[in-house]
């Protein structure tokens, strides 16, 4: 076994504690990666949140990046050294109608999640990028563009990709009206990404302090969620709206704002919704959701975003202030995403 | 003005009563049909059951079928007797976007009602098509084919078009695998269609009995939908679903039933419905609603109708009979729409 550091939590309200933990040697498809830098997404406040003692200990963090620092006997896409980045699975069936199309993460057999995942070869519960080193399957390994600024990488893996499958899935490009519900970790990536593909972006936010923000960050136009003239003025105008909030709300007036036979996409984990089937008739309009994304989705954007010049905007803190990041991003108090940098621990 | 027999409720809970009404005198634009036959659609029920007193009186009826009886001067395409049919909206603005895109109803202007309405040019209410005469402007009449029983025609002006929107929306076609949800007039004829369309049917149904009936519609499967085995047979097996029912339920376990990036078209006017994002999120699913459609499907589907064939299963009762055909709609005991006969009050 292979001795790291990682941040554990023992148990149900038990804070993070650096630890010494052990990753499995290497398989021959193994990869080892030395993590600097891990992002700290909103499912990290709810596994450590999580009331089933059962479930613990956990070690978040799913969205990173790092070195390769040793490699399986029959890993061939990598080498020692080369700049890599790990999503939030790690493993999948393979050869399901899921596997098959590029969509592990709807994998029928489901997915190896990053962190509280089951490894199917062991059994051994997954420990996730709050950690000085992950040993990964070499096919859930993505090439990280190495002119990125790898703190800014990271969030990439689990807010970016997130936001890029809808992107994606509803053909968004030059000229398609995107309207984008919440300015946080996922909603200020899906700003820049659609603006990179061409859209014109529309950002609805409760703040309108926040709109010099979004136009920074590639709107075309700002709307005051609260203010129902404004709401008014965009209605039936957008033919994606990825709304980012994870917090209940009326979808309602999102809605309203989708074009004829455009879609609203609820990224936020809402778990269930109530949408009036009249406001879908009218207009034929849709409701999805999204989360995550398959393996060539994933490396898809990372590509993109090397040659766009895109990452996340970050706050990074040492890893040993892993504590006052999650207590902030509880409060909602990031812009728009912590990263821990894991040199101290290294 | 031209009087005619129509049958009218004076009040909320008066019954139909065969009375005189007055029609319009012919604009230039419009066309007199002689009504022969009318269906009796669930809508109709709504309406005479409305508490509005100022909504009254009503005269229902939104599918109709008969022939040309008089034409006004500037008319082109219609002689007197030619066969034709008409449908839930008699009008619309014409030159915004949904107009100009062939969705007259989602007309921003909110199309004119075949009854209830409020005609654009004198203001007077609508009265509907349980009418041995009904005024209408040409744009709203279409061509029926001569060759198809015209009782059997009628409903599909309503029920008909409302599910043919979204087999044709979503593309459906030979081999695409399309659930139906209900057996009643609108998903008798959406497995009709979908069939004639070379699509492969299943019908889920909560009556085993209804197999034989289904299968002999076109349907290639038939899953009983209280039957958790048989709904875990279809799991993601349907690229669309089209949930004709209109009493409230649960949509989880025909989400469940729809394939990868498919739909769920629910086309019962359930009001607010409530669905769990993560059984959209898994398989990128999405929820939809239809009802009625613009004028170039509904001439499609009646083309569509005449070149293969496919009418309603219709039960015929003369026009008077028309209060014991309400009574039993609201019992859902009818296989599969009540046709009034409109012959004895011609």
């Amino acid at each position: 076994m292979r001795e790291t550091q990682a941040y554990q939590s023992a148990a149900p309200g038990a804070p993070l504690a650096l630890v010494a933990i052990q990753r499995r040697d290497l398989r021959p498809d193994d990869v080892a990666v030395r993590v600097t830098h891990c992002g700290v997404c909103h499912t990290d406040l709810h596994a450590l949140h999580a009331q089933d003692a059962g479930a613990f200990p956990v070690v978040p963090g799913h969205e990173f990046v790092g070195e390769v620092a040793a490699v399986g006997s029959e890993v061939t896409t990598y080498a020692v050294g080369d700049p890599v980045a790990v999503g939030n699975i790690v493993d999948s069936c393979g050869v399901c109608p899921m596997c098959e199309l590029g969509q592990e993460n709807f994998c029928v057999e489901y997915p190896t999640l990053t962190y509280g995942g089951r490894d199917t070869i062991d059994g051994t519960v997954t420990s996730g990028g709050y950690s000085a080193e992950y040993v990964v399957r070499e096919r859930f390994v993505y090439r990280r563009p190495a002119g990125l600024d790898p703190a800014a990488v990271a969030p990439l893996m689990c807010a970016g990709i997130t936001v890029w499958e809808p992107l994606r899935r509803w053909g968004v490009g030059e000229g398609t009206t995107v309207g984008v519900v919440g300015l946080g970790g996922l909603g200020h990536l899906a700003v820049k990404l659609a603006h990179a593909l061409g859209a014109k972006v529309t950002v609805f936010t409760t703040s309108p302090r926040k709109a010099d923000d979004a136009r920074a960050l590639g709107a075309d136009d700002v709307v005051v969620s609260t203010d129902e003239q404004d709401m008014a003025r965009v209605a039936g105008s957008l033919e994606l709206v990825i709304d980012t909030v994870s917090a209940a709300h009326d979808l309602g007036p999102y809605l309203a704002a989708v074009a004829m036979d455009g879609t609203l996409c609820s990224v936020g984990h809402l778990g269930p919704v109530t949408v009036e089937t009249l406001a879908l008739l009218i207009g034929r309009k849709r409701l999805s959701s999204s989360g995550s994304g398959g393996r060539p989705a994933t490396q898809e954007l990372l590509d993109f975003c090397g040659e766009h010049g895109i990452t996340a905007d970050v706050e990074v803190l040492p890893s040993r202030q892993v504590a006052t990041a999650l207590d902030r991003l509880e409060r909602n108090d990031v812009r728009y995403r912590f990263v821990l940098d894991l040199a101290d621990i290294g």
